[in-house]
């Protein structure tokens, strides 16, 4: 239940559902986008990951742009609408590991809802 | 508030995130999909005509593959996880009214939980 919700809606269809922003803005565009990021390829790892680790009733989808462009990667994961930023496969292993099996939270990479700008915590490793 | 939320986590970043499958799995295959039925075009206008109708705080997104392919054209919509089949603008329409605009349902679209194949009143109406 949430508050949107109505005492007549079926139950959840899946557990967690995930979605994965893969969204590509071109070269040279003005915001920087997810898939420019390897956004593509770690929801491939994410959703193979997810399905190795026993997680039957829980989608990893790729979505069109989640417009937090600043913020990427970015994933939201509903019904609970927490979101998270995210550049490695270790990011992921964690959000798979600590949220969607153990239902706690990863705060280093969690996303409030006015934040415009990641947190220094959040930032990329510079490439070498 | 879901079952699955936090008291500390950050509240909805939209109000409202319907997700929209246009997955295309190419002619010929075993299972249908929404593109193949014109779920690109009817996203785009689903998105056009919630901005028209000023739900500012609404994301009409594109996603892959929702996997109730036997049901699409197929549209989930968040916190609340209700589920829609939609073939038509009409249908749309009536979603952004009565669901995104007024918070009731459509019942004749709903999908329920355990449901496997279109309802008669569910059913696309022939093309002549």
């Amino acid at each position: 239940m949430t508050d949107r919700s109505q005492s007549t809606d079926p139950k959840p269809y899946y557990e967690a559902h995930v979605f994965v922003c893969t969204n590509d803005r071109g070269e040279g565009a003005k915001r920087p986008s997810c898939a420019r990021r390897g956004s593509e390829k770690l929801r491939d790892y994410m959703k193979a990951q997810a399905r190795a680790g026993g997680l039957a009733n829980v989608r990893i989808n790729a979505s069109g742009c989640l417009d937090r462009c600043e913020l990427g990667c970015t994933i939201v994961i509903y019904p609970e609408g927490v979101w998270y930023h995210y550049d490695t496969r270790a990011d992921l292993d964690e959000i798979i590991e600590t949220h969607l099996k153990q239902g706690k939270r990863v705060e280093r990479l969690m996303l409030t809802t006015e934040q415009e700008e990641l947190r220094p915590e959040q930032m990329p490793v510079a490439a070498e």
